[in-house]
């Protein structure tokens, strides 16, 4: 596999206010045609630490692409640096003056001497066009079938020049195909990321042709499963292969695949069975709404709902009981439960869902500490509470349990 | 100057799909504390790479930072490989292990074994508490006043223990006093970017020892004022001077500073005039609730309210009347008004804040495209409607139609 390294140049992308959106984008288009970025690096306009990037990455990689520094100004060392470090003279190239001075004569506007430096190259170099400005980038082969590739900084420079000059290059210089490689992604809800890790040891410890890498994000933990076959097809068989053992393993708490989120499968769930649904949300105040209501055409099973967040509310919208918020208190299966059935019974839906807890910092006790969350489903012949302990700020909090309530929601649907 | 080199690890970071934001917080974080970064890395889970980013930091930087694998599986690296670069030999620490136990105890699950790597440190380490996740991050001081510093990956655990942890301890490290500048957010509500780039086109041109920066995001105009005096009591005085001349120009539509978001600012109005406030919600699904209770306390001033998304919710739950939705239709001024008082008639509360608009991406017609939205306020003695048309994908309407509401909401209570 073709492996690629990614040096931004540019005091600017250290200061933490200019985003370095040409490393993102090159990562991508990169992936496109096969080539796996196995580093990026970032550094100033300073000679020595440019040096040490590019050697950096031409020890490991195939590749090394710079963007930024192709300026005429004394900062911009990035091309200079680039010929340094791979042993290559540069020399005026006759036709890039003539386009240079061009570009100034069409504009009415003096050539700046110090402009000259922007038509020097290797002669080994090919000199990428730049439709937009006055810096060209290079394509600088190396032995060992290496090449340093400098773009400018500004995006919409680079872009334009990687699509139509850049790609065909690598393309031909690694006689490149469309990626062999698949991969996919398994979204799990419930189980912790060591949990599922220890869940999938053997699927991992048996991968050869394939890999797994593990993230969690919001309660979720994502499975990216890469298929690296011979070719696509070969790919794609492995890749539906390890899916299945996965599902096998994990069963339930798989909810979806790629975009798929808890709310997108919930609402297709809910479509498919033709089933409505209204929601009575406390200490989330609106978060289980928001996210049934995220997807398109959302009218089609989500009627509606209350938001009681005081407990005047949960008695005159819900009709929860005074017994019961003074015996088991507004945190609690009892009143979790009272809150669905008096949802459902308010809205006629199929499906009631609630949701009461204690989201925090404050409101916390010995009992019943910051965190604890009840969470209801009722229908006909159907009455489910799940007890969830959620630790973290109060927006950790919400989130998780909006996230557990669509799960409790989804497992009732299947 | 102390020098600082950031090392992100983790390969979704070289995939394109994720952004490195670690990188790009620290990077402001350390510029108000003096420290310059000099150049940063991004590497995959791959121990090589790892270690030669951080051979790289140490050969240029004072300090080193790396954010990322610091979780419990075998990908998870980063602490490891710091430490055998240091050559400093990791331990288990008693304390750290109860902390883990504790952790798992809490959340009613077993603790794997394979997370006992995470209670590991060298004994010179500081182990810096992570009460978000159960990674704790690592502050390891080298010879010649050089240290490395791990913390995890996920920003919401990164964050704060930078704030509360690792900042402190670099300040007493290096003797660092605060930087001389000065700098202040300023947010803005209701006009675009580049009516407020026009509105402070002077104070920007006049510009000598302070600069502007000017940032939109989703909805809001961020204006970034920095200063930069002979010393810190210059510049605050600076600072001062600015902000009341944007003040002077922006008037009420500069809605807070620094942290301030439109819930803490509403909510702060809220409780300050001790007025309670209930919704009704229609093509927002529950995300202006969620906004007024994301801040702590918020049981003071919300009721609770409805998530009317269908018709038959709004007339059975809030008494709109059947004539109004037959002849102006859901989105219109006067169902948003007949929300707002129904849902202040329910709720009993001093005020009423509704939202019915057309999200899309369906939905739309040519009298009333998608991103039509209207909003009300309602109370004694006040009726406010505002019509807005906003452009954008479903998410970005939903979010700037909350966001307006309790705009709209902020300015009557001023």
């Amino acid at each position: 596999m073709v492996k690629a390294y990614l040096i931004s140049t540019g005091t600017e992308l250290l200061l933490g206010t200019t985003l370095d959106t040409n490393s993102v984008f090159l990562s991508r288009k990169l992936a496109e045609i096969g080539v796996k970025v196995i580093g990026k690096s970032v550094v100033g306009d300073n000679p020595d630490s440019i040096a040490t990037a590019i050697r950096t990455g031409l020890a490991s990689a195939d590749l090394v692409i710079t963007t930024g520094g192709l300026g005429p100004t004394r900062d911009d060392l990035t091309k200079e640096i680039a010929c340094e470090v791979a042993g290559a003279e540069m020399k005026l190239i006759k036709e890039e003056e003539e386009r240079l001075r061009d570009y100034f004569r069409r504009r009415h506007r003096p050539m700046p001497e110090i402009n000259l430096k922007q038509a020097m190259f290797p002669e080994q170099a090919t000199v990428i066009p730049n439709s937009l400005g006055t810096a060209p980038g290079m394509f600088l082969p190396l032995d060992n079938n290496q090449v340093i590739i400098c773009l400018p900084g500004p995006p919409r420079e680079a872009e334009p020049m990687y699509e139509n000059y850049v790609k065909d290059l690598l393309i031909k210089t690694y006689q490149l195909t469309d990626s062999p490689s698949a991969s996919r992604i398994i979204r799990i809800f419930g189980p912790g990321e060591s949990q599922v890790e220890e869940m999938l040891q053997e699927i991992m410890d048996k991968a050869r042709n394939y890999n797994l890498a593990l993230l969690a994000s919001e309660g979720e933990i994502i499975v990216r499963v890469t298929a690296e076959g011979q070719n696509q097809n070969e790919s794609l068989d492995i890749l539906s292969k390890v899916t299945e053992q996965i599902n096998q393993i994990m069963g339930k708490s798989v909810f979806g695949y790629d975009d798929d989120t808890l709310s997108s499968v919930v609402a297709k769930l809910l479509c498919n069975r033709g089933r409505s649904v209204s929601v009575a949300e406390s200490c989330t105040g609106g978060l289980l709404g928001k996210m049934l209501t995220d997807i398109p055409g959302s009218s089609r099973y989500f009627w509606g709902g209350v938001l009681t967040y005081s407990n005047e509310a949960k008695q005159k919208l819900l009709g929860v009981k005074e017994e019961t918020l003074q015996k088991y208190g507004a945190v609690s299966r009892e009143t979790a439960l009272e809150m669905a059935w008096g949802v459902k019974r308010l809205s006629g839906t199929d499906l009631g869902v609630s949701i009461t807890g204690i989201a925090g910092p404050e409101g916390g006790s010995k009992e019943k500490p910051v965190g604890l969350v009840y969470m209801a489903v009722v229908g006909d012949n159907l009455e489910q509470v799940r007890e969830m302990h959620f630790v973290g700020n109060r927006a950790a909090i919400r989130t998780l349990s909006a996230k557990s309530a669509l799960d409790l929601l989804r497992l009732q649907l299947l």
